[in-house]
């Protein structure tokens, strides 16, 4: 049996990347696509590397018909997001790839996104969507607001160390490096790649950047108290991966032992042997996520990195891993292809 | 029902791609895999982005039980694939990567690869492996010869055109852009990323690359008659991806109509609306080859464009259509993974 | 003695290119600089790349005092450069790097640019800006309008061989590999990172180049007769460079002997022994263009194969050769910089 | 008046460095170049951007004439140099771009590079080769000692910063994006462009990294006490260029005045506006570093980020500086070439 999918903003690379898993995914079919400004195209109009597929046109939102529709994945930008999920019909199982959903109290929402939320009854609904620490309300969700990318790599690199209290909860740093599609297809200078490729600058530095909100929700939620990480993240001249340096106080060995134990039968998870750190180039395609953990020569301080995929684990693969459990399919339904490497 | 499977040269980039895609192909499972040098290691320890997989060691191929296995794959360098497929038991299936087998005529071998065959009779057994062309004999193949991958760009391109007779035999040109990864892991300076990156330049160009030798056998077959390709190839700052130009006299539509209606029915070929011209990025990662066809301002002289993944339909997918075939599975079983994109 | 210099267009690559250059200029000082949706800002804004010089900041044209200005750079999009220079005063000289006083012909002008020419007498002062080949009438010109980069290294490949008389003028193919810096600093999908890195496709296919003008303009004036060529351009994941490969019948060594006897004087133009072919690599960043020759397998068929930097001896390095010459400095001044490599 | 130019190791990229900024020096000649396999070519074949050029050809060292010889750039690989540059002629300048003078204790040199040091007496005589805090002590010396790339990256970030006393010694942690050269033309799998480009990864992590015996050495001398920094490098797919990110605990204002004030009238050395970050593009090709400075969310604690070319003002544009200084020359000369950009 088949479920019947719609995805709301199909132009962008998310919503590329949600068909492109979708197209072996032996549980779902694509019956609806939305695009705004590019409705009435085909799909191998926008993105000819889709154009083996047998897929419906691009429409607008108002010209789907949602009864026909078992779970929709909405890829829009946020602010846009809130409205256009209000209206949905209440039947409906969404994933919610946007920022949206994902800070639980509006008054963070609002700081870090710089306007009052449009849908708060709405989010009340919505569940956190970083699968491996919240399968179960998941499985029973209809709204599941996906994890950012940064906020994914940085929470599998420390969560279990903040649940475990093996480092020290003041003295946390992340510094990211991130590659050019999280900033999506969005016509910047900074992003042609004249400008982009050959070279690396920092951006929304100093505390500045939004996925400072679900850090700041989660760890301080896991830890029963105020937690203030820093955060740095680095544009990178490549398209597809975040490498984050988690800096800690903690004994190295213990914090790898934490992190292997948490993640021992996780699918997606892989920590490596004490002392192996991971490339991005590793997980580039795939909905895998490596960890090393190294010990600095200053005792007691201790590196954890993390890398994944930004577009597949950070974003759309893990929207199907939560669409998964949500239809009652195998959580790993779909996603288990491989890197792209070289 | 599984097939068993053995890789020979694990250790490459298309022993490495094989595995990629076996990963996820559901009637085969890798049984053995050889290395020489890194014979011992894990594939994880080679390859870190297999690291999620289940695979057997890295042994020696002498280590292996081929009494155990169904169909060998053969990625070794060439001329050692020679001497190692002679000696391979003969129940085993074997499709060949490598340069060996391709060449019916031992004097043509040695022209292009400046030795004499050492393994004539295996040869008499090959079937050249450019799927789409020879099916029929490939199923019924014990050995197959895989085509090169510039090889089956050009011939994509070209091979109904010739055999519909709608082109000029003497006047056909080969312009081809490569990207690195054909190269292998070969430990040369212009194959640093220093040295490669950022420019762009041609390489046995005049008439010198080897797989000419394959365009001159196979166009001169189809033919009947002697037909001699110009053909340049020029080396890319990219990893995966074939593009080449080939410059035809003949007219633009009637190109076009030929090339569509040859492919009409092909899984893997796509032919673009005429004047729609591909890129190497809309196959990257999959085993597709989008073709365009387009007429210059000079009466009846067309451009046919085509392009493919070196890796893939230029390889390994390539190898496992094959496979597919001599073992009795479906032609596209565990080959319709779509391209990554961006 | 140092000559005033303006800059219009100051914002885009080649104005920031012309700035880079006259860095270490010893005869020319900026003296002005304008933009128009950026004036108001410094350089320094604009091109953080150029913070360390002391520039005048960037005004409107209107603002600029000509009365005080030697030699102006006329670095602006075709269209409004040709309503621009009509407008400027008479005594200035002008040296044009956009596509307007290219061609002679107004009705070449419009069929190639799709409007008629809005200076046409302006048109008539110009001289066509390639400088090893009208250096004479460029030293007395008041307006030269340079060469298009794609046009300038074809024409080094292949002038010399059609004024001797050593190829066949009906069957001259041009097919051209360019990096994404002559696009300009335009915001188009195709242009970002995330698209082009990694991959390679034509563009302007068939005939559409609107290069193709200068090669029918000056190809067949040196002929005497019309000469009309192929000229297929491909875009690569690169910044600078432009390649073409050059495919002519003729003698491999008297295409060589005849390019090497043309430029062995030229402080720009190296011709490469016998055999050796070009990399774009080697001239990054240089007035310097590399040329290569080869004969094919087949008898009486010859490559030429010629690199450049798009932005230097395409665009600004070339116009700073023309000023040079108005000014009465020589020719090379300023514009012996070597390469950047790696 | 010219300098007679030794440059030893000059197959190599920081050699080939040192010709491209040479070419345009006004004060120095190229007298002899040696390469050790390499010996016998010219090095238009080693490095054919450098065809322009009238070079001597590449020698062994044993064959170079010093009593000829101002001033020796020695650009081999460490341990090499040190036996090579004891046996050389006592009148020679010499700046040296290997890591085996710049630890003044044969401890730390022994500890950092795994072997006793064995030109102990020569090592006294060397002046570390940071230009802008060592100007006095190199015009006098002899033999300089070039800082490590990115080991000058983090000391222009931090040394007025500890001078100053306005930042915690115990709390500094250097996060450092470096681009490819740095490691040179070496032939490993991990520098391949198949295996480096769109990914990124961290070496010599977690306090293993050998430039950390500069920042040892140096921070606890300015100090006047032990100081000891965490440093993580991080490979990235780009040739030329290193950012480091600094973390320190301090008033982010107090930094940045201290910086600006400590750099107002260095020539290459500039500090941003506060709130402004610097990108490797912008120095790319030059001897110019860039510094900005921010502060965090957090109170009291303040990222420094600094940029620079690892090969021109890490590497050879730094040795210029350095040689400019001992044969009594302005320090700038030759070194006031514009980055490269796009």
């Amino acid at each position: 049996m088949t479920h019947r999918i719609a995805i709301l903003g199909a132009s962008g690379y998310t919503g590329a990347e949600l068909v492109r898993l979708i197209a072996t995914h032996p549980g779902m079919t694509i019956t609806a696509l939305s695009a705004d400004r590019k409705a009435g195209l085909t799909m191998a109009e926008v993105f000819p590397f889709l154009r083996h597929l047998d897929l419906p046109r691009l429409v607008k939102i108002e010209e789907i018909d949602f009864s026909n529709i078992d779970l929709c994945f909405c890829a829009l930008p946020h602010a846009t997001t809130q409205e256009v999920v209000a209206k949905l019909p209440k039947h409906l199982k969404i994933v919610d790839l946007s920022a949206d959903f994902r800070l639980r109290d509006p008054a963070e929402y609002e700081k870090w996104y710089g306007a009052p939320h449009a849908a708060v009854e709405v989010q009340k609904e919505a569940v956190y969507g970083l699968t491996e620490f919240y399968r179960d309300d998941i499985a029973k969700a209809r709204l599941v607001a996906g994890t950012g990318c940064n906020a994914a790599a940085g929470q599998f690199a420390l969560r279990p160390l903040i649940s475990a209290g093996v480092i020290d909860l003041d003295e946390i740093l992340i510094d990211l490096k991130a590659g050019v599609s999280g900033a999506g297809r969005s016509l910047k200078e900074n992003l042609l790649h004249a400008e982009l490729s050959g070279g690396t600058h920092s951006y929304s530095a100093g505390g500045k950047h939004r996925h400072l909100g679900e850090f700041d929700q989660e760890f301080s939620r896991l830890a029963g108290r105020p937690v203030r990480v820093q955060f740095t993240p680095h544009l990178l001249p490549m398209n597809r991966g975040i490498l984050v340096t988690v800096y800690v106080r903690g004994q190295p060995q213990a914090v790898h032992e934490t992190l292997a134990r948490a993640y021992v039968d996780e699918p997606f998870l892989k920590v490596l042997p004490f002392g192996q750190l991971p490339s991005t180039r590793d997980v580039a395609g795939s909905n895998f996520c490596h960890l090393g953990v190294i010990g600095d020569r200053i005792a007691g301080r201790t590196l954890v990195i993390s890398v994944l995929d930004n577009l597949t684990k950070g974003s759309s693969g893990q929207a199907i891993q939560n669409a998964n459990l949500m239809l009652g399919l195998a959580e790993t339904t779909g996603l288990m292809l491989a890197p792209l490497f070289p």
